[in-house]
């Protein structure tokens, strides 16, 4: 019974900590990020005191709650992307899985594109996972106009970030289109020959709410 | 002198205005925008009351100050560019212009990153000088790679901005040199051909400080 003990408390403290992040991302998607620690503890169904046993200040939370929800998001593509060998056609999937998103799950969506330039610069989440696939590409000599990894980065996820911008601004835009197109193009823009380029957007993409253990906060 | 008095209590208006405006600028540029009015009244040197005569509310006054010191640059973007007759070239020089503000005037370049997204798709500022300038370069058959210019717009002023932030997370990376590669980049996927697009971003530059009348209030 004592070495249960504590595997009880930890999964109860980790339900919490669950808990307030999720509160937490819910408050991010809908702007209120000046809303009082209460309202979150309240929204998470919590006492006021769990707060503290995890995070120190609002700032804290909501910075876990962002980078939650990226990793989640993030370890699914390297799931749905584990069997493709070409390097090039692994930066491409996730990115048009990742342009997806914004329609499919606006929430977790607009948590990315409300700290979208901070994140773009964190060492966690889909920058990250990018650079790895720029640059495995790059050493593949698939991608031989890339002459600067952090600068391909940079201009890849700004263009993600206002692709996602431009969807919720325009709700009659055909996602799929939109995103693939960009898709195209920084391709092209790395080195990858047009009709190439072209045909990897083109190719069937899984579904990423069919993986079994998904675990998003979205 | 009655004639003249609405004018004199103008230009004390627009002072005031102004005022408020480069106090609101400094505020988000130091992250500040949870400040009280009352702060920004007394960095601008005027009343509390003079205040509520221009704005209704504080978040007002941070979209007019951002929204100021945007069309201020774009202006004289306008006129650095004003005797390029090659549409591609003008996209590229200012391109190449705005990537050097972000070490030049941080303080504005953290206005501009600090609401970056927001106004990616403003009516306002360099977004839609961005787009004239694409839309330009398609008419004349110098972009022909652009098949969608809400989309080459996106990624254009998304790479603005994670290249803006790249430049200030990155303090000893050269400015220009990363910011010439990124519109050489731009103008490739653009449909430029890669040796035309590199002459264009070897072209000597404008200095946006020397021009006598500029108004920014960086």
């Amino acid at each position: 019974m004592a070495e249960q003990a504590p595997n009880r408390v930890d999964r109860r403290k980790a339900r919490t900590r669950a808990a307030l992040v999720r509160a937490a991302q819910t408050c991010i998607a809908e702007g209120r990020t000046a809303v009082p620690i209460l309202e979150i503890t309240q929204l998470a169904d919590v006492g006021m005191g769990s707060f503290y046993n995890h995070f120190e200040t609002k700032e804290q939370l909501f910075q876990a709650a962002v980078e939650d929800a990226l990793e989640a998001f993030g370890s699914t593509l390297d799931t749905l992307t584990e069997d493709i060998d070409d390097p090039a056609e692994v930066f491409a999937q996730s990115f048009r899985l990742t342009g997806r998103l914004h329609r499919k799950h606006p929430e977790l969506s607009l948590v990315l594109l409300h700290n979208g330039l901070a994140l773009a610069s964190s060492g966690q989440g889909l920058a990250p996972r990018a650079r790895r696939d720029i640059e495995a590409a790059v050493r593949a000599g698939r991608f031989i106009a890339v002459r600067d990894t952090d600068l391909a980065l940079a201009v890849a996820t700004g263009a993600a970030l206002t692709l996602g911008r431009l969807l919720h601004d325009e709700p009659g835009r055909d996602d799929a289109a939109a995103t693939d197109l960009v898709t195209e193009d920084l391709l092209r823009m790395f080195g990858v020959p047009a009709a190439e380029a072209r045909a990897l957007c083109q190719r069937p993409l899984p579904d990423p709410d069919t993986l079994p253990e998904r675990d998003t906060a979205a």
